[in-house]
């Protein structure tokens, strides 16, 4: 039995001794290993805090005290020490426990996390309520370095700062956020740690003040006077301090002791202040890499190596084709150049920075600043290729309607995970894109059936006179092999292709759901209901000779999108028949109007229908009603 | 003839005398009080900043030299002389000059601005792509202080700080964005200014690193060695020096022969420099007042005074009717709490910090930290009323999805401005809230008709039991006399009402067009087109059974709305309508999807045909199109 077993809350940790917390680290930490060597998850930023996470559970009074965590990724710990353990097995799994934060989890998980840098925000909002209510809880916020990065974190760092509220920050500083760290705050944060002239200077300066004499007296006097500025100009922290925080750190972030000590002594202070820990990402995992590569796992690995044990199929996936194709074109094409937010891998961009390093640009985790920073390279002859995730894109909205659509300006946003994402869930979910992305005016949206359309569709964006152009991709394997860029035609731009000819029913497909609506095409043939399978892969603008060829030649047409069916391209399509032809019924079908959590990628698509067995429901029901009608 | 009216280019100001440019300042002041006078405008950045302008088109060699100006309200002397003189009469008018910058309007205006933060972003890929491109013209970026709480101008910073690009920021400091700021930024700044602690110390431990002996030796060495950093850690830029910029300043922002000499010497230092430069907003405003009332003046006013010549019409606009209801509605509900971005007088929830300042909440000019901040609070039992703009709330739309609708928070957003905005033309345009509201799980989606529906809506979102409820009305004059909130009812929960009963077609109207549309009614039934009214004023969830009976008892249904057509409520419908009778078309009219540029919003409304005679117009045609076919 050990002392993991036992444990029953986090209550437990308050009655440990040093050793018993320190030894109950190891066990979590070996836990954590084994179990997501089976479950696959995002195990680096876990191992980085499980001192950190039991040094807060001890030193808050939790649940009472609220504990913010960011991302998610780093709560595995939590999750472990607050009555989750003998469900980590089901860890990202559907019906299982959650890859982050859920607030219909547990109690003790006060705000859901999933994207980066909302602890801040999320935390001071639960403090302000706290006083609001008259209630003394303490509110902490748990934050990486890299989300420091993120705007949302210095508004809600710059908002909080101006107060007097009781409310702590805990930066968790392990000098990497999922690929390794850029932009000034962390060069900064660098040198905190690293730099001993803050310090030194310190010292120095206290002992000056202490016995300057003759034509220093003046000077010394001045310091003494001004003691708590001066402090506040020479602790570490300085840029924590200026933004009316006061600095507690940096500390390690692996000595629970310490930690327990530095934070009971925080409790008692005042006003916001900010606890700085350095950790080491993926601390004690056997394969000893920290970086990008082991932020997440898949499930089966090994756990000595973090290998997979079973070998992965054949065909790469849409993220590894867009990375060689956008590395390989930018070749042919000298005026591109690609951005990502702090996801050179996720992205598959990281072949740009190997191939093309002057023309790649990691921005950090700051999406709308990656939009609008795009924006003002296309006012110089360049053409920017932002390569962001369906769901982190959603933050810069406003960069892409006021910098760059209204300016027409030639920005080609390449959205990964568009579509529903697996494991990952609800909150990483790419099913917004289409509806938000075909309201932009003079926005082209398009998405591939396949690993050559995405490459093809690509070459048309490079190649196309015109402004801002959209392409939406999942989180998938490629259906086909994918030969060089060089040998892949462009796309004629906003045609669509009828990949099979049927009669009554047309099938609009959109992406992903290409393939699988010839696949339900296939099946119903063999019925005796031969339907029309046409690949919509421009959703604006649309083919509008196709489309009104179809209309004139069908009774219903049926728009299959993974994306959300309320306002998606099923709508689009709904509106724009309806002034066309009163005859012809429009079906929207695509992921219905709720939350989707996490499963696995093939289980969501069967829920809501949008595979080949789904769509060939949908194409019956619909035969069958107009039989009925008719 | 005067100095302005004998510019010809700001190549002019480089052979002018310093005592002819303080001339042209007071000639520009002048001007610019008068023109204003009559076209109304946002004056009061622009007075702050004549000196600045003529200073940095002086220094820089512009338009080869790239200045990007932010938000655009600082433009007006920069379009002065830029050319644009003569034409400033036709400020903010149809087919008249922006009242923004505008790239298609001038090639001194070398990016858009019209949302706040943008200019730091955009100039930084212009001088990236400068680089690229193997050019060597400067780029710099002014931005105001209250633009530096936004997240998006923090994370430009950072990412441009970390560089050593050539690259300039210009900080328009005039302590106030357009109400008086908050954050610990602005706190910081106002130090900066006023703390002189920071020359002293910088004095004193210059010379002790010179002259320090016996015991200090070894530390004046330290300092010594040191040097830069100790200069960079005492310099009153700190924040910036750490943010990886070189900081100059704080330097007089209406001394021109100071900022010319400063600009020129910055100029020829390498890598990221930020120059402070403090000016007074409104400078030389006759009626002598600064602050947020003169941010924006209406068109004919007293250039003495600042007051309009006319008398306003008798009915309160929709931002003063919800204002007053919001705080008397805040009597009755102790839980409910108020949050702007930057905007008490804008969004009227200046009432509230008047009446509960406990709890109202001003974060700034940041929209993703107050939505996430909003979610915060609810879940400790408190319900926020989110006011922000419909164009502004564009930059939270991650924050909606990801803390507020995934988690079913009961978050109340109050979207001022949606729709079409008059003057303020494309970038504030709040024509997309429909379509990326609609596309949220969970979010309730409701448009008053008049003031009334409003307070009853209002009163309806904080009675309702359950997640997000976003509210839309316009810029305008409501249609009717408001009572006190205490006499006006909720509205029921996800109910329409049928306003006027017809034939054929029914005109599904939401918000501004339910009045529009029952004048055309009234038109059309004077013809012997007697049709239906339905005040839509719940878009999601809609009312099913109206609809049904709507569908069964009519041929064609016209959605109404001031919104962008693609995929507004209007494509909603016909997605909707299309699963439930085959025989009923949907038609969709709303804003159409191209940018919708400055005019009045009556002339806007024209042009889209969303007024009473182009929807009379439209229902003529499909009624012409439906007898055609039958």
């Amino acid at each position: 039995m050990t002392l993991l077993d036992d444990l029953r809350s986090p209550a437990d940790l308050r009655t440990m001794t040093p050793e018993q917390l320190q030894q109950l680290a190891q066990e979590v930490r070996e836990f954590l290993i084994e179990s997501c060597s089976v479950t696959g998850g995002h195990i680096g930023a876990g191992l980085g805090v499980v001192e950190l996470t039991i040094a807060l559970h001890t030193a808050f009074d939790t649940p009472r005290d609220q504990l913010v965590w960011d991302v998610g990724h780093q709560g595995y710990p939590h999750k472990v020490l607050t009555g989750r353990k003998d469900r980590m097995h089901t860890l990202r799994q559907e019906d299982g426990i959650s890859g982050f934060l859920k607030r219909t989890e547990s109690e003790y998980d006060t705000f859901g996390a999933g994207h980066a840098a909302t602890s801040i925000s999320a935390a001071f909002g639960m403090a302000a309520a706290r006083d609001l209510n008259g209630d003394d809880f303490k509110v902490a916020a748990i934050i990486g370095d890299g989300s420091l990065g993120s705007g949302l974190a210095y508004e809600a760092l710059n908002n909080a700062g101006a107060s007097d509220r009781d409310f702590i920050v805990v930066l968790n500083d392990n000098e990497m956020s999922i690929a390794p760290n850029v932009g000034a705050m962390h060069k900064y944060l660098t040198s905190v740690q690293r730099n001993p002239i803050y310090n030194r200077l310190r010292s120095a300066l206290g002992e000056w003040a202490d016995h300057a004499t003759g034509v220093f007296k003046d000077a010394g006097a001045l310091v003494r006077r001004w003691e708590e500025s001066v402090k506040a100009f020479l602790t570490p922290g300085v840029l924590f301090e200026e933004l009316g925080f006061r600095y507690i750190g940096p500390i390690d972030g692996h000595d629970i002791p310490q930690m327990i000590e530095t934070f009971r002594a925080v409790k008692s202070f005042k006003g916001p202040r900010l606890v700085h820990v350095i950790t080491t990402k993926g601390k004690g995992f056997p394969a000893g890499d920290h970086g990008e590569k082991w932020h997440a796992l898949p499930p089966g690995h090994d756990p000595a190596t973090g290998k997979p044990l079973k070998s992965s199929t054949a065909n790469p996936n849409y993220t590894t084709v867009f990375g060689k194709a956008l590395a390989e074109l930018m070749d042919e094409f000298p005026k591109v150049i690609a951005i990502t937010a702090a996801m050179p891998g996720g992205t598959g961009t990281g072949t740009v920075e190997k191939r093309h390093p002057a023309r790649f640009f990691d921005v950090g985790i700051a999406e709308a600043h990656g939009v609008t920073f795009a924006a003002g390279m296309a006012t110089q002859g360049v053409r920017p290729v932002v390569a962001i995730y369906s769901t982190f894109l959603q933050r810069a909205f406003d960069s892409i309607i006021h910098d760059v659509a209204i300016q027409d300006l030639p920005v080609i946003f390449c959205m990964d995970r568009a579509g529903l994402v697996g494991e990952d869930g609800e909150t990483h979910g790419g099913i917004y894109d289409i509806a938000y992305m075909l309201a932009v005016p003079n926005m082209t949206v398009a998405a591939p059936r396949d690993g050559t359309a995405l490459v093809g569709l690509l070459r048309t964006a490079m190649q196309h006179d015109g402004g801002p152009f959209a392409l939406r991709y999942p989180r998938d394997v490629a259906p086909d092999l994918v030969g060089p860029a060089t040998g892949i035609p462009a796309v004629p731009f906003g045609t669509w292709e009828v990949l099979r000819k049927g009669e009554e029913v047309a099938i609009l497909a959109v992406g992903t759901m290409v393939g699988e609506s010839l696949r339900a095409a296939e099946a119903l043939a063999a019925e005796g209901l031969p339907v029309t399978v046409v690949d919509c892969r421009f959703l604006k603008p649309y083919d509008a000779s196709t489309l009104t060829a179809l209309v004139a030649s069908h009774a219903q047409l049926l728009v299959v999108e993974e994306g959300t069916v309320v306002n998606g391209f099923g709508a689009f399509m709904a509106a724009v028949v309806g002034e066309m032809d009163p005859g012809v019924r429009v079906h929207a079908h695509g992921v219905p109007d709720r939350i989707v959590y996490a499963a696995s990628r093939t289980r969501q698509l069967r829920q809501c229908g949008l595979d080949a067995a789904g769509i060939a429901d949908k194409v019956r029901a619909l035969h069958e009603s107009e039989a009925l009608a008719g």
